[in-house]
């Protein structure tokens, strides 16, 4: 069991009816709601809530995981938010980054690169196979899952490369994409996850909603990563 | 410029008058006169060729990149050669493992898994996407090379995961295959390449043609990787 | 809990007054001991028991991970036996490889090179840094952990570069080494871990046995690695 | 050959005696000439050298390979210019960063984590072991090199794993570091290498030199990496 924040953008579904039709109460409700059903204690919070987002150090010191959507307001999250993000997840919070949100500011910063890749919105059959069936994220999945409509992403996709490929994703117009990628920065453990987009009910699938909790699971600090590192001067270890 | 041995079972294009239509001299003959267009000293070695397959230590001792090809006839291949360009793999001398040779004994040694896959014979369409568009094996290529009619490979294709995954395929059919990968075994270094098969002219395609000396730039080993290492007792070093 | 089976050759234990001092009951029962403490279902095997060498594949059936060691006897595993446990590997089974057993047939089958070192038997200082401290494996371990007397296994260790490296060793007289590797192999997890030796009580020590109940419970197949994969042919998914 | 800017803080040079000893024409000078020694076009550029710290477009226009050294003021490195290397990188320019520019904005930006350490200045010996001896960076170095008075750094360095590891340090006061790191991001490559510091003649050795020139002819671009990529939406491949 982790404590987990799910954090959302949270505009499109309340300025576009298709949007709200999908995900009446926002996308991080469903994400949340089908996290608590995996037994974790789950809580989130969206940009619009107050200057940091929600994201204040008392939630962050409550967090072990934290799960990222974002798409159309990447530059209205502020950079100290960023920053304060960025530095608990190199001190061992997890994160779940979803979909758009590769071009989230967080995930950029972490990254290092631009993160770009090719889209195409057609509404066309996706397939993810699963790259490392016996890695913790694939746990119970089988060799693929199957979406009838998803937005394309293609590669090139700019980032690293990952340190685990978990899953790749066939689309029926032609691309592939690494969909599922595993990495550590710090301490922290993140994961990369493609599937979503805010006018397909793709967080409402079981199968979806298994990979991400599988995904806590694992992105979950363990205990003994104890704060030690930092840039610091030693003495010679005594002998 | 390297100097390469061109290894082919060459079973298929004297049986099958199919295969030779498309490979009259064998695929061996083909691939070696590309990589001779590259500027390469190039020679060729067959299965039948006596008790060494060709693959005498003259030849090895001659040999920087070593190209192999084989699909019905593994098991026929002598354990003692598998040992010898084993051995010399793992003191340098590169190797370039394509299509049905995943099968290989000396590809199955070298990864030491099963190496097994998904396959489908149905001329269907495939397109190799660039997944890392800077490495020197993808030097010219652009972001995808597309085949009108091939053989399907899909995952899972158990084999370790590649220190560096250049091309991943996408086929009409539905699946995905990680179709260049590039592995450092000992001081040598392999690059696995999917396309080929004995039924299409794949070997003929300028575009693949200019993967495979790219391949063999790369695999070419550096003067430097000088005979050290081995299992041996040592003095502390000189202080 | 994972059910453990701790192999071990058991010659030096039984031919060596000095040896026998340190492990009157062999390495594996002091082994075997730190596990069960660990909550895990152990048991041991031995070079000598039977032709199987203790490995049927009712014991491998009532096994999740194989802890092996050996050093002057590897010759001595039969072929078949290794043939069972890597196919077991690449199912699942995790494997835990200590210290000489770097040449144990099954690892250097499943690593693919000649798994050699360099050594030195001078009872030399040795300090394990830990390189990865979010990994499993390091949990609750801290910075390093410090062995006063130690056997020397230093650089070039010809492996593939392991796919996640959680220990280096600093040696006394002038050496490094990869001491911790993380490998995945078909569907199986397989850690190196280089401290032990059969003259000095590492394995004794709480950290050390720390560590071991870490690697064992990473090394614990996930129930949802379900036996898929296989070379065969496919038709297209059914769209 | 390439055409290679060397970068220098250039403080220390000129403002302490003990460093102008070593270095009177500054380290800049020293590194440029051993790489025009290799047959490279070199240009150098300094922190003082104008708003754009030497950094222009044009200069970089004309820049394969950059070569990054700093240590007492990497704040006074201007956002604006390491955008602006960081978005070369990410397009082909290779990059090299040296000893104390493990802190320096680029090399932070580009790996994404703390790039924190440790360390001590006790004019003590470093052996730099070679871990992949066939990485073409290692090419002609053998086993280790070996500084009789080096600063120490020592693990946990807080960057990702590297795509490859080439060196590895042993320090006489007991402590290890990751000393040659390679990294691929976006299109281009990146080399960390730990020997340096201004009060050290390091950059004067031969050895040191020699790894200099491999890293980079390792880094440069290939011309192949054509700039594609970048986040845009496309229509189906034609079929």
């Amino acid at each position: 069991m982790a404590r987990v924040t799910v954090w959302n953008e949270y505009r499109h579904e309340r300025e576009s009816e298709v949007v709200a039709e999908v995900y009446p109460d926002g996308i991080h409700a469903v994400v949340a709601d089908a996290l608590r059903e995996g037994g974790h204690e789950v809580r989130t919070a969206i940009l619009d809530e107050g200057p940091e987002h929600g994201l204040t150090e008392a939630v962050l010191d409550d967090t072990d995981v934290l799960v990222w959507w974002g798409h159309a307001a990447h530059d209205e999250v502020r950079d100290a938010v960023v920053d304060r993000v960025h530095e608990r997840v190199l001190n061992g919070t997890g994160l779940i980054v979803l979909h758009s949100a590769h071009y989230s500011k967080i995930f950029k910063r972490l990254m290092g690169t631009s993160c770009s890749l090719k889209w195409r919105e057609a509404a066309e059959r996706e397939r993810l196979w699963t790259i490392e069936p016996s890695h913790p994220i694939a746990d119970g999945i089988g060799e693929r899952i199957e979406l009838d409509e998803a937005e394309m992403y293609g590669e090139r996709f700019d980032v690293p490369a990952p340190d685990t490929l978990v899953f790749t994703s066939w689309f029926e117009g032609g691309e592939v994409f690494r969909s599922g990628c595993c990495y550590r920065r710090g301490r922290g453990k993140l994961f990369y996850f493609r599937p979503g987009h805010e006018t397909y009910p793709i967080y409402h699938r079981e199968d979806v909603q298994w990979i991400l909790d599988n995904a806590v699971r694992w992105a979950t600090p363990t205990e003994g990563a104890a704060a030690y590192g930092g840039n610091r001067p030693v003495d010679p270890p005594e002998s």
